[in-house]
């Protein structure tokens, strides 16, 4: 089946790969001509603009998103007036739900359809293939199976579920209809906030392990600080990559993600090159304001979001209003500490 | 190699049979005559006593305890006075890694040996191999190395991770030897820190999906209650079990746990076994009064562990505080939910 | 100066009384006749129909809704045909800001004006006057001020502040003007949001103390459970009232939720009761959106508000997550808990 | 009655003048001889040594240490052996009780008494008297009760609980006996920790207000970052200093620690003297600890706890795993954000 592909950035180039090496044809798009080139140059058809894209599909054209959220609109703005009624348009970003919504029924007025498919794999997914949730019409769901077939990892990714009825669910090759209008990037902005809470449950041990020296260090004595109790309990210097990768093995937490650092751990275990400002992109944020919205308790979700929100900077105010307080209950002066380490 | 173990519960009597299958001797005791004769039916040498286990190993001794953490002290009270210089215990259970400290430099008097062992792999542990990690005197971790190889689950169980040098670290193989006495169950208990946070970031995750139809129930109208403010963007019944079984291929989310989660919801979506009171058997305390004393913020692992405390009813006088308050300033009274879905 | 107000129920008809005492006049509706009759007993006029308080009111008319905040649309819709240019309309209730927002740029295009007031106070503030947090134009904010200096408690309720310049601002009545439309609301909102987390340091506080004999209690010794490990440190049957009470002089935490739970405690301990279901009534929630919006980390005050969903079982599900998990990879299975106390 | 004080720091000092304006005879001992000398310039009797301080008291003499808590116990080595059956050792510092109880059984064997005071009230406390929270014997306790007395507050300091009987309980006037050996720092380690949990709320809250202008500075359009969905919603400009002041008269959340904050405010509503690095001096830490062994949630507590470690750049290593991660898997870059402001 053929499918434009639009926004050509670091996912949409991969997938537009993929599709390809399983023998579905691509038009593609992007804003920046040398990353059409790059598909181009192997052998995939490129255009040099919305309306070329549009008029080198068959009908009813499938047109896949695959740009910043923030773009959506704005493209799909310049694209509508260029389609026919049952041509198709599939946001594979990472859209709010809400828009979903809200952009579907506009285009169904004008009996264009809308799918939204949260999209996960990242770099690896050329290879690995992508896991694809899908909101939409259960029809038009259906029309774009051989798609969603080509980009998913399919059944021999994994073991099987021994507990699954062989029924016809998809959900085994790794594509799935969710549900309607939005139920696809609300299931992937759920994926996002576990994907956050997983990472942090890793980061925050992995920092445990990285200061079981922290006996080590000698500490002032003054009323400021809590003097370590029990320096003889943390006198331990742990590899962090080897014991990543021994967890990898026949271990509970073992996942996509530990292979993932270990590797990273091993080739240095003191991650010298990042800073330490992690970004979050939106879902995260929505998990948690859908999960209050319900009313279902969130803790863990919305701890490994504001570590971020921490991460960079973001409490600094609240933390001088402590040592404010501090100051004016009882004297207390900020004292240097240790530097970070 | 010859090794006697102690206690043949759900963990203890699977290792055994593990090690018997690769070739490993084993001498089996426990305080239960059934559980040893279980083991003897299949062909395994069986002690009905402390003093005949002793007798009937080589030395040095190597003797395993798998035995609930409350157990392992009594045990030893018994077992020591009956070795010889030069042999070892091997504490495989989830032994506070300050009892092993405690408990090596006591047996080191005597010219006894301790190694701890943090053992992971639960109920699947006997045919996916155990994950191990090891503290103590390093030659005489080598010496049991069999004992660990034959309970690993080998390199073959993952991918390599390209990035891991050619060395000699046993970490590929599922077994390391973390550190001096007690690193291996200060790595398990930061593990399971870890994995507390990975279970509540998939259980909060899945409340989440669960209550996506939230805006189908009517609520009342009162001053005590904020309406949802827009019902419209939670309408939709999904799959738990379709939604766990598509993350499992090419999702950043994969893991085991989800692998697990996956078949039980696909059996029931509602998991209606569960009355949802969350026991917790130690090591997630110890990772967060560690981290406490390391001075890590660990604001995810502790969240998961608090959720537990509280699914066992340990929140219910602070929610007295607060409905008191409430009562006290406002003239609130307590309203009865929705009965809990 | 005159008032129309519209909702006597427990603040709305509190705060009417203390109108009339400082000599406002007010003229009072409510859809219950029982409620407008008992303030026409103590001499205070009464309307029997939204018509008849407008035209009791003199132009320019200010009307305050004292209802739930899902009433307040509803009121408007049948209020403001009644209304002319000029007059104000005033919401004191727990409106969510962008609603404020709303209505007020919709009857700014008839001409009417829109005021949002937080009030804070509760029960007591028909004695203690109310603390007014106040958005809208400045103009109309300073035209409703004799309304406001006899709601608010006035200068005199609390030691002035060494540090505040003697200019005009209101902040030392007890009453202040925030910003444009939805400021007042906003800051109400944030109010309460920091109303939970103090609400919850308490409790947390207390329900500590009130474990403080957890080293009397026998503890079963199983894999599942973790002994506690120096019952002997937790041997203190405190008395929470007596500790509550002595905490309202000189400590760093008082406050005026702690002497109301002082005077609670001093009478039941145990708070027998409540149930501690502990219902939330939107402004919590909507200090976490509005956190989330600015990227502002709210550990604090988000895990006060997830205890309350928890208290009223919404984490249920979750919590059976858990169970299903745990049983999946250890065989462990729920085991009752000691009655939870 | 007659008392030494041994320790003439910020506390010590502040509450040896309290003692003598209350005719309150004292005794002083510092390591510093000037902090001795400035109370010797004031009337107040100095000792140069403590075998000086000890022959200069009465029998049974009367020590209260107000040192840091790391150095009890080198002082009571020191000091022990010039005492005599009888004595009594008063420990008003913020010792962890743990070593109350170990030092008070240790000098109940040379029949020497041991009374721990948890010690609240800051610079203020000179003034406005000190909250006392106090563990031991009985009759020990009974004895003190003249200095207890002169340190308190007083009834008169806050209005009367209502539902108090008429007891001889002394909580209303700002002591209290809470129970034997560790009672004292028990409840006042848990008033420290429900102390972190309030201003933590109050500077969460702070935080909200102080970016409720974020709807206007720009964002730039990424993958990486959420554009703000209603920056509308975001345009207000307060002054945290009026607000604060307005919250201290009628609001449900006035307290101490808000009037405090209030000041601070108006006079730099930026806070720029503090660099917010919050420093945590022990018995926060050991609430989360106890809670943990008691098995009660504190989600507020600890993440009050945990911002403060994060304030201090113990988050850092965890928060480079992140990063790491997301570039691992997504090929995301760190971007450096906007200033902190």
């Amino acid at each position: 089946m053929q499918l434009g592909m639009i926004g050509l950035g670091r996912m949409g180039a991969a997938m537009v790969r993929r599709l390809s090496t399983a023998g579905q044809q691509c038009v593609v798009f992007d804003v920046q001509p040398e990353a059409v080139q790059r598909l181009q140059q192997d052998g995939i058809a490129g255009a040099s603009s919305l309306e070329e894209l549009v008029a080198r599909l068959q009908r009813p054209r499938a047109v896949w998103l695959m740009v910043p959220a923030a773009v959506v609109d704005p493209t799909l703005d310049k694209l509508v007036p260029l389609l026919e009624p049952g041509d198709i348009m599939i946001d594979g970003g990472n859209s709010h739900y809400h828009d979903d919504i809200r952009r579907g029924n506009a285009l169904a007025v004008k009996k264009l359809h809308y799918v939204d498919v949260g999209t996960s794999g990242g770099v690896a997914g050329r290879e690995r293939g992508y896991c694809l949730m899908i909101g939409g019409e259960k029809d038009i769901v259906k029309h774009l199976e051989p798609v969603f077939t080509a980009l998913a990892p399919g059944v021999a990714a994994a073991p099987r579920t021994t507990e699954r009825q062989q029924d016809d669910c998809t959900a085994e090759q790794g594509f799935l209809h969710c549900g309607p209008l939005g139920a696809g990037h609300f299931v992937k902005m759920v994926h996002n906030g576990i994907e956050y809470g997983m990472m942090a449950a890793y980061a925050e041990g992995l920092n445990i392990l990285r200061h079981a020296n922290a006996g080590k260090a000698s500490r002032e004595i003054d009323a400021e600080t809590s003097p370590l109790r029990d320096p003889q309990f943390y006198q331990y210097d742990l590899k962090l990559g080897d014991i990543a990768e021994v967890w990898r093995r026949g271990s509970v937490i073992s996942s996509w993600l530990l292979d993932l650092i270990a590797g990273t751990l091993s080739r240095d275990g003191e991650l010298r090159e990042f800073a330490g400002r992690v970004s979050d992109s939106g879902e995260g944020r929505w998990t948690i304001d859908a999960a209050i919205d319900e009313g279902v308790p969130v803790p863990v979700l919305s701890a490994a979001l504001f570590a971020r929100f921490s991460s960079r900077g973001e409490a600094d105010f609240a933390n001088r209003v402590l040592s404010a307080m501090r100051k004016d209950f009882g004297g207390h002066t900020e004292k240097p500490d240790a530097p970070a380490s």
